[in-house]
């Protein structure tokens, strides 16, 4: 029997949408879904039992981090990242390559993997593909990410198109070596598309991704400070593209209108720091926009952030307490926020589903974006 | 039909432990207790519902941070302190005689009150006896604490002296002013024991203070830095001028020998900052000492920090995670150690009333000892 299959219950018919559900080692996860970010084996601020609580599916994890702190041997005695951070539901970890290119000045790239310097000691380190697989193996998620080269918007076509290829090239390696040493009963591998801006990169990314792809696919790259018109317009070249009957994983996305966009363009699953990034700041997601908890003029708001939602934060706390604690740097402002922004956005993966389920998914993007500009 | 009541329900043969329960407009506390501090309107990372998990029975909130901010106002147009923090269980306020005398330098004392500056912003104020009693007056906690002069372990004779009588004609203030105009059927006043060190000032503030003790009376300025035979010598003195048939709260002491000893001299109320503030530096109380979670001995110890604990973070999180949280400056660290810590001293009450009730504390005293400092 496979470890992993994807059951497409639905496609929409106005849109690109599909309902499905994706069974893993760990459990079921209901798609399109939104993934909160633990990227240190913890969703910030959040225990596993209220992540429970507020009906988290899956979450990601991050290799780079847990590679360097606590140590992925350290994971494995610990008998695997769901056993040491207390999360017996699916987890996906990311490959790193996304954060040892964010390390500028710290990192060389060369045809055999990445060397960078630690963001914590300066330490020297080197990642390749194979490397990568095995770190992911030790950490024993359910789905493991090919080591990608992230090309940054702005590349010129010869550099998007060089790291695409060598993406490519990597992932035969991540492919080959997986195959032979992970646990497929217990992990499978996602690859990743890219191409940075240019249409016939991503295009060929796409076609040549989806032969490694068997139990999903991944595009990665969209998101990093394109206009919105851009990122759309890669949803729409890549539609056509991904293979059927898996899910596709846009990576890094967790806005509700990037989400409701990537949904109507065949994208299963979402994640994103956002949730949580901003709920430390000290903002809140809503039906009606993002609330910045820290204005005075909540100063005697005695309602609550959002009156449409059912979360704890919501059922039980007003605006004036919530600025309150931002304004007293107490840890419990983060909590609360972080409850409701990652409730909202499972909240609107749900919705998205039913209105998939109740063919009004046309319908309920437009109710949506009229709430939601409301207070910006 | 009085909305406070205190049965004394056994007092123990061997010392002077008290078995108690003490009704409250918000509920019933079983004594002896401790009560976690949520100076902010919030015990520092704990959920409401978090606080109700582990056992909480009452918290303390504090007058003087509230009067600062968000101001009690606020709070009393919120509904009072139980409804703005969505706290229905009992509420003690502390009267911020304390907060405002460790201002060193920003505060002048007269015989009206207290002029200090604010830690906040700067700004001037002055906290009269009325005023104090006014302002808890709009936060409307359960049991509301006289302001004091608290004096510093050091105080020659004289200057202990001038504090305990200004404090007794402060409480005088704080009685007629609270008898007045605050709602005795939501609130009551515990007055506070003073004298510093000196054996024959805390026998006269015990004997003044006692008779405006109607449901409750507490020590103040104790457990200071003097050193702990000093402590015990001060309990001992007071032991026999305590009103009988009302809960004595001894303020600031929350240290689990210093709980003990407390309550075999007779005390049945405890508050500290101590568990959860220890927890914000990543360290646990367990029945075998204090554990210094970052140390390097628990990198790859995957066993609970306390096994004999049944609270979330020991049931289900091993020392080397709970390290690596602290090493990465992880939120869930706090969170995690404060559930324990705090757990861990509702736990030692619970434990010193069953020894209570079973005629064994002494037993129970020595064993704990006997445990406790084993990895001192």
């Amino acid at each position: 029997m496979d470890a992993f299959k994807f059951e497409l219950i639905k496609e929409d018919k106005h849109t690109g949408a599909r309902l499905g559900k994706f069974t893993t080692p760990h459990g079921v996860i209901e798609t399109p879904i939104f993934m909160p970010v633990g990227t240190a084996a913890t969703v910030k601020s959040l225990l596993p039992q209220t992540l429970n609580e507020i009906g988290t599916q899956i979450l990601l994890s991050n290799t780079y981090h847990l590679y360097l702190r606590p140590g992925s041997d350290i994971v494995r005695q610990a008998g695997g990242l769901h056993k040491f951070m207390h999360w017996d539901k699916p987890i996906l970890t990311d490959s790193g390559g996304f954060q040892v290119f964010s390390l500028s000045g710290m990192r060389k790239i060369t045809d055999e993997g990445v060397t960078f310097r630690s963001h914590i000691d300066g330490s020297k380190h080197l990642f390749t593909p194979e490397k990568v697989m095995d770190i992911q193996g030790e950490l024993g998620s359910d789905i493991v990410m090919a080591f990608d080269e992230c090309s940054e918007f702005g590349y010129d076509h010869k550099k998007a198109q060089n790291a695409m290829y060598r993406t490519l090239n990597w992932l035969d390696r991540c492919f080959n070596h997986f195959y032979q040493n992970n646990d497929t009963q217990k992990q499978t591998l996602f690859p990743i598309i890219q191409g940075n801006f240019y249409e016939d990169l991503r295009i060929e990314s796409a076609k040549k991704t989806a032969s490694y792809a068997k139990n999903g696919i991944a595009v990665g790259g969209l998101s990093v400070g394109e206009d919105k018109e851009i990122f759309i317009k890669m949803l729409d070249v890549l539609q056509p593209y991904y293979p059927d009957f898996m899910p596709r994983y846009l990576m890094g996305v967790g806005s509700p209108d990037y989400i409701i966009e990537g949904v109507m363009r065949g994208i299963d699953m979402f994640d994103c720091v956002l949730p949580t990034r901003i709920a430390r700041n000290g903002t809140a997601l809503t039906s009606k926009g993002k609330v910045v908890v820290r204005n005075s003029q909540y100063k005697a708001d005695f309602t609550p952030l959002d009156e449409q939602c059912d979360c704890y934060c919501c059922k039980n706390f007003t605006k004036a307490y919530l600025r309150h604690l931002v304004n007293s740097g107490e840890i419990l402002a983060a909590q609360l926020l972080s409850i409701h922004n990652v409730y909202f956005l499972l909240k609107l993966a749900e919705d998205i589903r039913n209105a998939i389920k109740n063919d009004c998914l046309l319908e309920f993007k437009k109710e949506f974006y009229g709430n939601y500009y409301k207070i910006r």
